[in-house]
């Protein structure tokens, strides 16, 4: 099987990407031997918001970087220790690599795993920083630790039938989910999600799946506020005038909401005045503003150590003027890191096995081939109300 | 006011209930003063089945008890300590009645309030052993501590016209709810719910809002379980052949479900051979055998601490036959205990408020007015898949 | 009673206070009637770093403002809405004044309670912007909602024994506890203390009594890192040269701490190389620096919306430069606001009175009489090692 | 090394136990391979009240199987999957075998793992019916799953220091803790201990740890209650005539404790006029009959799914007469189930290395060669109040 081929996207400069032969995955990362680890022929692989960062040149990843960290699979080849999967198994690849081993695995916290990424805590698959692990938007990847990171579909054939859902179970879902969940929503919650993108659209769903009374999505896109509309959110546009607060007073009733999520990040940009322009910290201080007193901000966007494409000194060095105070005198609280998806990918399936939530409508899938891949980027960092699944090898089609 | 005329629901002798004239309540219970309470001019008012207990003569309920413990009504005359509600205000009251300043309510225990029943902690309204307060199914009503109590409806109008859910807040929805909460049910989890009586049902609607992936209802009522199946529900008809495992297997693909929640309690009967015959340990030891290991079981269900008419001397004294060894062995937790009301009816308020849930097509509400209790109580001790919702100025309708 | 006078200590101007007399406290805050309120007479009252921002002119606190937020008292006059506490009781009062029947005490959360200041959640005795209560720094002292507020001990020969303690209870330690449940602190945790004043040191207090494995508190002033020796605290001398992951290494043979707790706020000082200067970040951004990935941060030190006397134009408004990037890569999770103090109360005096911990011990108390009061104040000030107690009646004596 | 030798403990027959030769371990349980296992030499290895089930002949345990489930030791030989422990590693295991990948351990449950057991969930070293795995009463032992399993030890000369503590975080440690954890003792709790034998005093001192404010240990063996008096805890001779609310009420000022833990299981012998029968239910009525309403009832003590030796028919099936109605009305939680370790045995390893608690003198630890392990048995069986750990190669000496 080494000698065969593979393909795969390949960073190459800011604002490219390519298809381009890679090499076929080895039981091993460079001098680290990984007979833990299995060979997956690629099923789906997502495009996200977070290889953006990348693409557009906002980061030091390298030329050459194979990328995707979304990335669902059938097992073709099992290390000799692995136990518990066996080849021809159908399983959805958690984004962050977790040894399962070591006091965070063993916590819960497998997106924060200490032995898989020499730099620091942490690690996914292409993806710049975060341990050299090969990325898997290709059509043949290798995923260290498989007995443990691995969620194994229970039938094949439903597997398939509901790929374009399983296929967020890598990412995107859960990291919506888990916004949620560190934002306190439940039952009767009133939920404010920052962004419509996939991951604010994850968050929305998650939310209706929690329980949620009412979900309120902004964005300045209208486009994907109308894929919100599509599966029951209110939304606000960020573009149109008017105060916040009074926009929240007239779907609530109250003028504050239970639960922020803050499925932006670092890139964000103002609204109102200074409508476009980046500003990193607008949408934490928009969270404390329209938070309630005792509420909880779940922040799955992505802030950055450093970030040398920024717009100021300060946050060149991942530092942000943040209204502190306000969320003090709220008796706020803060939550923020990569989502461990192992600790709701298993949950989060049955939902999906079983009807009650309805993820590839609401983020709104778009199939594509390997060779579509670069439009696709294109696309999405146009700003299409899309989520984009490779399908390398016309399995799911 | 206080000459004004009222009208109740009164426990007369087994088998026997009778609409008669009642006292007008006043703001006090025998010596003690009231000052903290409201009258209440009651919109709905509900027929429980622990009412029943009563009415069969299970209990020691004595002949004249106003019976009545779910409670939906509108202020017509606050007490002088009264702060923060106001007359005409439209209101679910908790079944649990609460002080507000013991350790148990500060504690969010409101079904254990020291303060309110010289017996024990825990009162209620129209209930043996629990404190003497008046029960409301009746005109009018008095309820004390109203300023904690009470949850107060944003808008009169969209109150009486969603009545038929919220009055469901004053027990049944969130027992349901507690029974889920307790049992662990969240995103995901798969369910059994014993009972599909109205707390089954709530239960079961409960499950669906915290994002259970299936619910499953079990009973020997053919009607109850149709009622089930109405909104969403797998259902298992006890009366039927066949082993319980082996027909979850059919609905889950696995044998046994994350959580088990008990909405039958003591008067529980046997299944199988034994169909039909009192057994008050049953579901609990179904519990233990249908829940993984690890899983958890919310009990609702009423178990008693004397019960005259028990089937055997240990159960006269709440003495059950439990398999506690095997519970044991699969790491189980046991949750029992009146459902805290408060700490969930807001919350649920606003799922309905929201369109979240349906409960009263869940529960299948049948509404009548004050006369017709006595049959409603008839009918429902008959096993009808109703819920009877007594509105005893016709505002609701 | 009501012509019995009354003696305070009172804010003058930027620091200046002086005992003066005022007037003898009303059922009652201007029109608002407190027939649910006690009048007691002041045990003690304790000084509260909190009050010297106002003192020292860094607030808009107007001149004639009467000083107090940490009371223990004895009842000398029960409103008439008071139920469950009677004449003579001798009673802990928490520093926020909370209803007991909004949504927020409902919940547990009585630091933002709605209904008590009309400007914003949240109110404390004698503070600006708190809801105008009148403090307690007086012979004589009024206290809303009585039956919820208050925490009765139960044996007053005992609580006069152990009053230099239990006087703790009203602020400093359930707040200092405060931080370290919500950085997480639990049995084997190592515990980073930024701030060896009294809240620090009742943190560090706090967490020996949550079971910490080792507790290590940091700050510049000599005297105060003593005082934390003296109960088992490793200290860290922020004077010192060195770098601090090298120093919590020789320690903990681990270069981060598994919590941390920041118990200094927004007057915080850089170290190091800019010694001296008013850095409000610094301690956050030291936070996210030495906490290990997963951890959380706890943040019982004051940080506000305004301060008019900041350094830079962004602090005057409450914004802190902060390196979120840096705690968003480590997970972290971050924990503000107001202690609320019901939660803890009562845990926290049985703690006391069954000699637990020595919380008196740990602070340093220093018993002063209400004329010694404004010396108190310069004193801590000037970074005496010391919590000063007002024994107004001699009570305590 | 395979044919080195390898002496350990025996069950011959009820009441008899005998050191004998036996195989020395493979990385492999019969056809099992366990490559991701290590072999220990043990440093120590200590008698649980639990073999004492099986050695009184109240199990189906078979005669050969060699015993002990406490283990403590160093690598000599990892399998080759291992990759974070090397030889020369001193390490505690704990007491249950865990996969650390299916769902049960990735939840935390390592008590119930679902893939070392063939005939339910869980497994442990040398016990009846727990998978068939080698005791550790021995020279030698085989671990599976090291990785996942073991607790390095920071410095291993330090770990021999401490050594008498440290064997305790294997089993009993943790077990006791877990009992207080699920009963819900924290800071200012009042908590009964049913049982003074090395799990109780166990969870006497993890009660203390967490902080609780009153640890009552009852017991009819005095030389035990003594153990508990020796650190801090109050004690309650069952054989003494009175009311246990009474004494309860002598010792805290109420009648009824927080928190209670079951320390006893199934061999309970009833107190008072029964004195000295058996009573399989006895302990669990008396929880429900001193715990407060709201309390929660932590069980770490052993209940049986079969146990032919038992005094009643339907305890021979493990079916108790349990006061359940008793535990309803006070809203009673009951938790149950082996002790998962590695929740616990990293924080707790942490409060032994920085002297937070000793644990060694709480249970009065007396280590033994391997040739005095059946007059340990003996010993221990009679009631001493000693905990005996066995030191077969003189390391810990």
């Amino acid at each position: 099987m080494s000698n065969a081929s593979n393909r795969g996207v390949v960073y190459k400069e800011p604002g490219k990407v390519a298809v381009e032969s890679i090499a076929f995955p080895e039981l091993s990362l460079g001098k680290r031997k990984c007979d833990h680890g299995v060979i997956l022929k690629v099923v789906t692989t997502n495009i996200c918001g977070s290889d953006q960062h990348m693409v557009r040149g906002r980061t030091t990843a390298p030329s050459g970087l194979v990328l995707g960290h979304e990335i669902t699979g059938q097992i073709i080849e099992c290390g000799r220790d692995v136990e518990f999967l066996s080849v021809g198994d159908i399983v959805s690849v958690p984004f962050n690599i977790a040894c399962g081993r070591c006091r965070n695995c063993k916590e819960g916290n497998t997106g924060i795993c200490l032995n898989v990424n020499p730099a620091r805590p942490g690690a996914a698959y292409g993806y710049v920083d975060m341990g050299g692990w090969v990325g898997g938007q290709a059509e043949y990847v290798m995923v260290p630790y498989a007995d443990f990171n691995l969620l194994k579909f229970p039938d094949k054939d439903q597997a398939l039938e509901k790929i374009k859902d399983l296929t967020m179970l890598s990412d995107i879902l859960p990291t919506g989910f888990h916004g949620c969940v560190t934002a306190g929503v439940g039952p009767g919650s009133t939920v404010y999600i920052a962004g419509a993108g996939p991951v604010g659209l994850a968050a929305a769903a998650s939310a209706h799946l929690l329980g949620a009374a009412c979900v309120i999505v902004g964005d300045m896109n209208v486009d994907r506020l109308k894929q919100a509309e599509s599966f029951g959110c209110e939304t606000i546009d960020l573009t149109e005038d008017g105060d916040m607060a009074d926009k929240l007073e007239a779907i609530l009733g109250e003028r504050e909401v239970d639960a922020f999520v803050d499925c932006v990040g670092f890139e964000a940009h103002a609204c109102g005045c200074n409508h476009g322009k980046e500003a990193p910290a607008t949408v934490l201080n928009s969270a404390m503003q329209h938070t309630r007193a005792g509420g909880q901000i779940g922040i799955p966007g992505l802030y950055v150590t450093e970030d040398p494409g920024a717009v100021d000194e300060a946050a060149k060095h991942g530092a942000l003027s943040m209204r502190f105070g306000l969320g003090w005198a709220k008796s706020h609280s803060f939550h923020t890191g990569q989502c461990p998806v192992m600790k709701y990918h298993r949950p989060l399936m049955q939902a999906i096995l079983f009807d009650k939530i309805k993820i590839a409508d609401a983020v709104n899938v778009k199939m594509i081939n390997l060779d579509e891949a670069p439009n696709g980027y294109a696309d999405f960092d146009g700003g299409a109300a899309k989520k984009f699944v490779i399908d390398p090898h016309g399995t799911a089609a």
